[in-house]
C-alpha cells in the first residue's frame, strides 16, 4: 500500500492553510491511498493561540477532511488540530476514510519542556490530555495513531502498537529536540515494535515563532528510513508491505 | 564517578583470557572505580562450546573477579560467563565490590536470530533463561544490569531501570545487527529512561567464528555518545554525574 506524508507550510490564516492543504492532497491522492498530515496542520503551533483556531467536532476542518476523503476516495489521517469540547482544548487527530468518520485521538502526553535558553513550551497551560487510544484498520493494516510527545513514552507506544503494523505520528519537534531525538525515536519505536513508523511534521517556518524540525519520514520495521524530507514543504511516498513485517518478526522474534 | 569499559580480545584459552583481562583491569583501575566487562568475556561466543567453559558459582572466574576487586579496591561488573547450575547453562553476569559478591544476573531474553544468509544464532538451543532482575547501588548510583538481547525489549528495560541512574549492558552484537541497531538501541534506552547506558562488547576477532561488533560505548541520559571504541581492543572512560540526570529529567519530564 502506498502512503503519502504531507509536510505542509503553515500560515496564521486557517482558510489559507486549508486551501493549500487541498492542493497538496490533490497531488498526493494521485499516487497514495492513505495520506498523513502533520500535527496542528491548520494553524501555528502556539499554546497562546490554539483557542483562537479551535473547533468542535464536525466543524470547518473536519468537514473539509471528510469531503476531501470522499471526493478523492482515500483515507486521511488528519494530523491534528485544536479541538474545543466543553470548554476544554485538546490536540486532536481525526481520521476519515472515503467520506466516513473513523475516529479521533486526543494527544495523551502533553509537551512540557524547559531547556533553559533554548526551548520552553508548555502545552499543559492551555490543553487538556486525552485518555483514550485510537486504532483503526485500513486495507488490512492495523494502524495506531499517537501525536508527537507521545512517542517518547516507550511503554505507551508498545501498548498501543500491540498487534499493530503501522504507527502514525503527526508531530512537530523543534530545532532543539529534533536534531537530538527525532530520527532516534522514530527508528527506535519501529525496531522495538517491528512496525512501520510514519512521522509527519509541518515544514520549518521563516516567520512563525515555533520552528518545526521538519524531516518527516517513513521508517520500516527494521529501523531503516525509507524516505525523509528536509525542512521545506514536500510530499513523500513509500510502499508498506505486510509480508515484510512478518519476515522481520520471523528473523528476530522479540514479540 | 569515573567508569571504565574494557573491550577485550578473546581467545579459546580461558586462562589466557583471564590473564589478559587482569592486565587490562590493572590499567583501568588506575583511573576508574567501576569497571565493566563484555558479555562472555572469558570464552568465545559460541552456543556449541559454552558448556566447555561453564563454571558453577564461586569457581575460577568468579573467584578471580572477587580477588581482583578486593586487590584494586574497585567494583567490577563482570560482563558475563557461561554458568552451570543443576545441569542448566546460563549466560550470567557476576558483580563484585571490593572483594564482596554483590549479586548475579542471568540473561532473561535469549538471542535467537535467523537472518538468512547473514546471521543465525540460537542461544536457546543450549542456554536456559534467567527469571530475576539484578540491581545494585554503588557510590550512590542506582545501577541496573541486563545482557545484550535484553536491550531490545523496551518494556523490560523501562521496568528494570525504574528509578535507576545507570544501565549496564554487557553485549556482543555482531556485524549484521551491530551496524543496524547497536547505537540506536543504546541511545534510545538512554533517552527513553533518562539514564546513562554503558555497553561493553568484546573486540572483533580475526579468528573466532562469531564476529562481535565492538563499538563499546557510554551514552548520557540525553542520548549523546560520550565515548565509543572502534572494533579493536580498547579501554574507554567517562565520568557519570547524578546532577546531570536530574537536570535532564527537569528539562523534559517524561518519568
Amino acid at each position: 500500500m502506498k502512503i503519502a506524508v504531507i509536510q505542509n507550510r503553515i500560515t496564521r490564516d486557517k482558510n489559507e492553510n486549508l486551501h493549500h492543504i487541498k492542493e497538496l492532497i490533490d497531488e498526493a491522492s494521485k499516487k497514495a491511498k492513505l495520506i498523513v498530515l502533520p500535527e496542528m496542520f491548520n494553524c501555528p503551533y502556539n499554546s497562546n493561540t490554539f483557542y483562537k483556531y479551535a473547533e468542535e467536532d464536525f466543524s470547518t476542518t473536519t468537514n473539509f477532511l471528510k469531503e476531501l476523503s470522499k471526493e478523492k476516495n482515500i483515507c486521511i489521517v488528519g494530523g491534528s488540530i485544536p479541538e474545543i469540547s466543553d470548554n476544554n482544548l485538546y490536540n486532536t487527530s481525526y481520521t476519515f476514510d472515503r467520506g466516513k468518520f473513523i475516529g479521533k485521538y486526543r494527544k495523551n502526553h502533553l509537551f512540557d519542556v524547559d531547556i533553559k535558553g533554548k526551548m520552553t513550551f508548555r502545552e499543559s497551560d492551555t490543553l487538556s490530555k486525552g485518555t483514550d487510544i485510537f486504532r483503526f484498520t485500513y486495507n488490512n493494516f492495523n494502524i495506531a495513531v499517537c501525536i508527537c510527545f507521545d512517542i517518547r513514552f516507550s511503554d505507551y507506544i508498545s501498548h498501543i502498537t500491540d498487534n499493530a503494523d503501522v504507527l502514525i505520528v503527526p508531530a512537530a519537534f523543534n530545532t532543539t529536540t529534533g536534531p537530538l531525538h527525532w530520527s532516534l525515536l522514530m527508528r527506535a519505536r519501529a525496531v522495538d515494535n517491528q512496525i512501520y513508523v510514519i512521522a509527519a511534521s509541518p515544514s520549518r517556518s521563516e516567520f512563525l515563532s515555533y520552528k518545526a524540525y521538519g524531516h518527516s519520514m517513513i521508517v520500516d520495521p527494521w529501523g531503516k528510513i525509507l524516505i525523509e524530507t528536509g525542512e521545506k514543504e514536500e510530499i513523500i511516498y513509500a510502499d508498506i508491505d505486510k509480508d515484510y513485517i512478518y519476515k522481520i518478526r520471523a528473523q528476530l522474534p522479540i514479540r
